[in-house]
């Protein structure tokens, strides 16, 4: 009695690019796909942490191009074939192009939840390549259902066929990953996917409802090794489906080899959920958010959670970086008000 | 709108102490239970990773004596009330009223899933003694719902007033956490609790199933602290259910200050999902084993994984250990068999 089949998609040696400070190897990279390659790991991701062309001063400068590391990864798959990600804006189609000269099959079109009108010609130009093509709605968190659901609507208009749910800030909470899966699998035809993060030690329990909600592509990490607390962890993931009966096709003695014998022994740290991972996932705040939020929280003497948890009322997006001084200025102002003013009875 | 009260007991300085080598020191202990206390947690745990008494040989000695850590832990408190954990044959009446001396306020008597009765002298004590008397049923992921209800039953007749269903092994998945426990509520008068570790990365999602199932008592550890994969993580817990609408009377902020600038400070790594702690989820086998595992494994030329696997079916406990041989044993020889005749076709 086997239930249906999950794609697991690894993101290892594109998500892990931000814990890696964008200094994966060559040699990382090869033992890394030989040992997804070899436990039959159907898609793995390669490209700079934000995707193709992110490797900048903005983003991080990669140590490696990212070209030449996804050459190395196909070159030792022979099961495996290797996506890459693209940020219309960060990562153009000449991007792409060359992405597929160097071994890509699938591209992964990612956007703001808001913004899947950018991707229209990325996506088109996925399918003319003969790619996989997918669409990736990033802080899936941010928005209601419905613009949830018009968006990928977009996307799959403009031909993915797969769209993803995008927990960027591991923001989410099993009940809401539900709720989004259920909605696009009732209103769309094409493959769901859910990418998750786990600032708030969710990401397993909500590729879990997703999964059960009808997704059918699912990404994770070795040792989570990924951007905030890390990813979904993709040998504990094959654990658990496998336990609860789906079919991953992975196998999980070799996907457990590559997690401890190569991604352990190079990974500067493990992922864990500290006080500003957790408080990005509680407040749904993106990461870049952060340093500018340590400087503003100085120099009005306020606490920093104070500031991103507003940020996340206000649901912030990236741009809106001039904010974080309003916000602090703000809560300085009313909690010297609190102070000398007398309280209110 | 606020949903009902949740009690999260927090136990790294018990739980904590395998990950810590039973080494904790006084310092130690002295500023995490002040920042437990200004957190307003109301019970925390402090004695040997393996409870009253566990200081020993076998079970690894301590570095301070338990009963100068619970009287230093008492000392800081204005707020915060002591917990001991006591497993009959490893603790004893004597070791307990030692610990109440020293300022415990809670007991939680402790036995394998099966062995509540051994628990009937100690409970009974708690009781006399006036301590707040918990039962704690461990590796509860071994025996069938009914078995569990019997159990908790007989905790319940000896006049414990909390009974906990305990995930060892970090075994358990939500769907079956929320059969176990809402069995025990509609069996059961007294409260129930539930005390959950990470091996596969479900902690968290186990222990919102518990409370969403009528849990009223929750298990956690700052950054994780503890055995296998570490417990459900507390501070993440707090903003969990604070997000979802439960109240927990402890303050978000002051409880993040002590996991990462006590916690953080002293633990020797962090918590992490390995092969090993991974396996034992999957399994279901208890890390006791794993020492012997593997020196087994190599013995015999095979996989340890498949030793653990196959105890995991047998639902080996505890003092089996020489099962592990046998076992090894039969992986061997079935494994040459296997090579060495010609496949049935």
């Amino acid at each position: 009695m086997t239930k249906r089949s999950v794609e697991i998609l690894d993101v290892t040696l594109r998500d892990g690019s931000h814990s890696m400070k964008h200094a994966f190897t060559k040699e990382q990279v090869r033992e890394t796909a030989k040992g997804l390659d070899k436990a039959k790991v159907n898609y793995f991701e390669v490209s700079h942490g934000d995707g193709l062309g992110g490797s900048s001063l903005q983003y991080g400068l990669s140590l490696v191009d990212e070209l030449e590391l996804i050459e190395v990864a196909a070159s030792v798959c022979e099961y495996s074939k290797i996506s890459v990600l693209l940020l219309p804006g960060i990562g153009t189609k000449n991007d792409l192009n060359d992405a597929v000269k160097a071994g890509a099959k699938m591209v992964r079109v990612a956007t703001h939840i808001t913004e899947a009108d950018v991707a229209k010609q990325h996506i088109e130009l996925g399918r003319e390549l003969g790619l996989k093509t997918v669409g990736f709605l990033m802080m899936a968190h941010m928005a209601p259902v419905e613009k949830l659901v018009e968006q990928a609507k977009l996307f799959e208009s403009y031909g993915a066929e797969v769209v993803y749910v995008t927990d960027s800030a591991g923001a989410l909470l099993p009940h809401e990953v539900t709720e989004r899966i259920t909605a696009l699998k009732n209103e769309l035809s094409c493959e769901i996917g859910f990418h998750g993060h786990n600032n708030l030690s969710m990401a397993m329990a909500n590729t879990v409802a997703a999964v059960q909600a009808g997704a059918t592509y699912i990404d994770g990490s070795l040792r989570a090794l990924g951007a905030g607390s890390g990813n979904t962890q993709t040998e504990v993931m094959v654990a658990v489906l496998e336990k609860m009966g789906y079919n991953t096709g992975i196998d999980l003695y070799s996907i457990i080899d590559v997690a401890n014998d190569v991604v352990a022994q190079y990974m500067p740290r493990p992922q864990e959920i500290n006080g500003s991972s957790l408080i990005m996932g509680y407040s749904g705040v993106y990461s870049s958010f952060l340093l500018h939020t340590e400087k503003a929280a100085k120099r009005f003497g306020i606490d920093e959670r104070d500031i991103l948890i507003e940020l996340g009322r206000m649901q912030a997006v990236g741009g809106q970086e001039d904010l974080i001084y309003e916000v602090a200025a703000k809560i300085a102002h009313n909690s010297s008000n609190t102070h000398t003013e007398a309280p209110i009875s």
